[in-house]
């Protein structure tokens, strides 16, 4: 079980007023990494003594100047660190980048502190975390259950208590699953608002650096530090730079309707999701039911459709060298490619942007779509049995998300019957992150203590 | 020789308001239309009484409420006009369309008077107007030349004086090409901002109603009628409604640096091209070189790269039944399609992303850039001796345009030397339109009477 008392950056922040020294902080971060004793939440962790070292000549501790002045964060291993490999959970694809991500240059420069590079389902192609020749990390809830992925490593490392914030990606939903199994806020920022500089490409079109916190605060203040257009990444683009204070609060909720409340007989998940929508709709004016056949239809063409090409682009020339050296589920996966021709590549553009006409439409009436982050918790088991089945069921309602260039919020709600975890994910449209995460604020106030409760509420 | 009294909308504006009825105007049309003696301008054309008839069920003449009351238009055959077989020049691929493409639509609410589907390199691929299996159209200037294409019945069509205005096509610059080799304006708006429902798709993406003119007005007085998003085409996109009289007059002005003036040989047109530069010079506040590098590396990407298979989507199905029926060209060029996998196809997405970051640094110092509409003017014996090279040489200043997101407007210039007709080509960022109309407008009128003299000032 994850830590009470995890540290946040406000806490974090409070000791070093208190003249806590920030040496004193990193020696908490590897006791605890001791404590938790999950060899499978880093691929590379950087040695105590250069990260105190490092941490020893931050200039004097000013949080207006560096928000996030002494901050201990991990980054997913797709994305470089200068100076420590980046495998992309694939040692023989692994290399030493000279320079850093530019999210990770713009963390640094706010005054946060590198720990480590945390493990992934290989190449980012996953939601369960499963995928990766290094150990599994634990689910910091139950470790018989999958932690989620991609982006596994970094959602275990905040969840339990290791780091305050930790950097993942989210193509298909890496940003926003492990989150919901783990207990956390996942930011999945509006597509090109955070620069892929120096980020593994999974799916170079969709790709989004996310942000893992265990509150909206957190979380947003680190997506504040890192947006901002890059000249130096193509799909990079410009984005509005509002704040929670300045940016309006959703209240037209939009729902899915009956027919589209997919939980695959896991009827915990549905009973959370429930529970939750309990504790939103007084924050909201109005709600409405959306139907989401056409985005179901968008986030088919993920994995389905051409833009599994995408994937196949970023590991071509390696692919071609070492096939031996992928993890079999991956090669199966992205070797699936190799049946789509150019022809079919546009004619999946030509879908998409006929979907996404049609999926527009919802927001003339809604501000926000809420819907559960996972529909399903998969034990370790269900993935030896099937290994693609899970998996591509957790990605029910987070797929289409960044096909359809809108922003989403992975925000933990009430607990599951069985004392497990669960979250909603509040979308919405592009440069909408500040209200999403106002909204998001809000929800989990309201939610209170009562998130832990519902073991007694359902069952 | 084309008339020298072609018809405009302000001269039948004028003689409608003196009196003039309307199916006399109609009657002229067909007068011209057998006095030009061509008949590989249109491929359907209406039968005089139909059009009379549908002329005098015109409301009263009101050019406020009606801009194009009672003007006559020609329609490239691969946009589809109600009750008219849209052919693409392919007889075998020829259909009946019940309903009007949105574009035609809004003509004809305007008051236009559609009189026939004009001749066009088959499925819109070309840019010489010889890849038909009708009769050729004949360059109005000189029949031993190319009429420049795709659309060139449209092109002909109004620079013979049949009709004031026609519609074009432009995926690659075939909305510019037949204007500058017919002494017109053509004007190749912001990609997405006439819908495209009910046009023939070349590349999809990229497509674009385009318009041929006498004068920069009547240009884009039929843009300013047909502009607007449209909830029907996907592609169709938000657009500025600004007008020639609100916009700002571009007077930064871009010019290809010696290394890009690209002739190919053709002094006539390189001469050609200077003298438009004098007319244009005194309207700048500022011209300098630019590198064009990066768009050519962008043109090559149309045809060399992935996009053909844009193509090959369009007439997917029509080439597995019947290959045969199409040109042997157009089958040779979209075959390359087969080449291309959808890896492939990304790949060129990323290049041409990177690729538009580079471009787009020009506009920090330019307005507009100016260009020659085409570097060469191939004759018919050209063609026939080399289908493919002089047709790839014409799209030098043209194939960049559309890939990168770009307004244009081909404009009439200064006479070559051998008497035939030149012109230069203004392009301009997205939603500039109406600014490079301005502009257009003022090099029209600076030009004056100097555009037919360079026979003498030249040689």
């Amino acid at each position: 079980m994850p830590s009470p008392a995890a540290p946040t950056v406000s806490t974090l922040h409070d000791a070093y007023r208190r003249g806590t020294p920030v040496a004193a902080v990193m020696a908490d971060v590897y006791a605890r990494i001791a404590a938790v004793g999950d060899p499978g939440i880093f691929i590379h962790l950087r040695p105590e003594g250069d990260v105190v070292a490092e941490a020893a000549r931050l200039p004097a501790f000013d949080p207006a100047r560096y928000p996030l002045w002494g901050i201990p964060v991990a980054v997913k291993d797709n994305i470089d660190v200068a100076g420590l490999p980046t495998t992309a959970a694939c040692p023989a694809f692994s290399f030493v980048p000279a320079r850093s991500a530019t999210a990770v240059e713009k963390l640094i420069a706010a005054g946060a502190i590198v720990i480590g590079k945390t493990n992934l389902d290989q190449f980012a192609t996953g939601l369960v975390g499963v995928r990766s020749p290094y150990p599994v990390p634990r689910n910091a809830f139950d470790p018989a259950r999958v932690p989620g992925g991609s982006s596994s490593g970094s959602a275990v490392a905040v969840a339990q208590g290791i780091v305050a914030l930790s950097l993942g990606t989210d193509t298909a939903g890496s940003g926003r699953v492990p989150a919901g199994l783990n207990d956390l806020v996942g930011l999945k920022p509006s597509v090109g608002a955070i620069s892929t500089r120096g980020v593994l490409p999974a799916c170079r079109t969709l790709d989004c650096v996310s942000v893992f916190a265990h509150d909206v605060a957190d979380a947003f203040l680190a997506y504040a530090v890192m947006r901002g257009l890059d000249a130096e990444d193509a799909f990079s683009r410009p984005i509005v730079a509002d704040t929670t204070e300045t940016a309006a609060l959703p209240t037209r909720v939009g729902l899915p309707r009956a027919a589209d409340r997919l939980f695959f007989g896991d009827s915990a998940m549905a009973g959370a999701y429930d529970a939750a929508l309990g504790v939103l709709r007084p924050l909201a004016s109005a709600t409405s039911e959306i139907d989401l056949t056409p985005f179901f239809a968008v986030a088919k063409l993920l994995y389905d459709g051409p833009w599994v090409a995408e994937r196949h682009a970023a590991m071509r020339a390696f692919l071609a060298t070492n096939a031996d050296d992928v993890h079999p589920v991956t090669r199966q996966i992205v070797g699936a490619a190799e049946r789509f021709s150019a022809t079919d590549a546009f004619e999946g553009l030509y879908r998409l942007a006929e979907l996404r006409r049609t999926c527009e439409a919802v927001w003339e009436s809604v501000d926000v779509i809420a819907v559960p982050t996972a529909p399903i918790f998969p034990t370790l088991a269900d993935l030896a049995a099937d290994p693609i089945g899970p998996n591509s069921r957790l990605g029910t309602y987070t797929n289409f998300v960044n096909l359809l260039d809108l922003a989403a919020l992975a925000v933990p709600g009430p607990f599951r019957g069985d004392g497990l975890p669960a979250g909603i994910t509040l979308i919405g449209r592009r440069g909408a992150d500040a209200s999403l995460a106002k909204l998001g604020a809000a929800f989990m106030a309201a939610a209170g203590d009562r998130r832990r409760q519902p073991a007694t509420a359902a069952a």
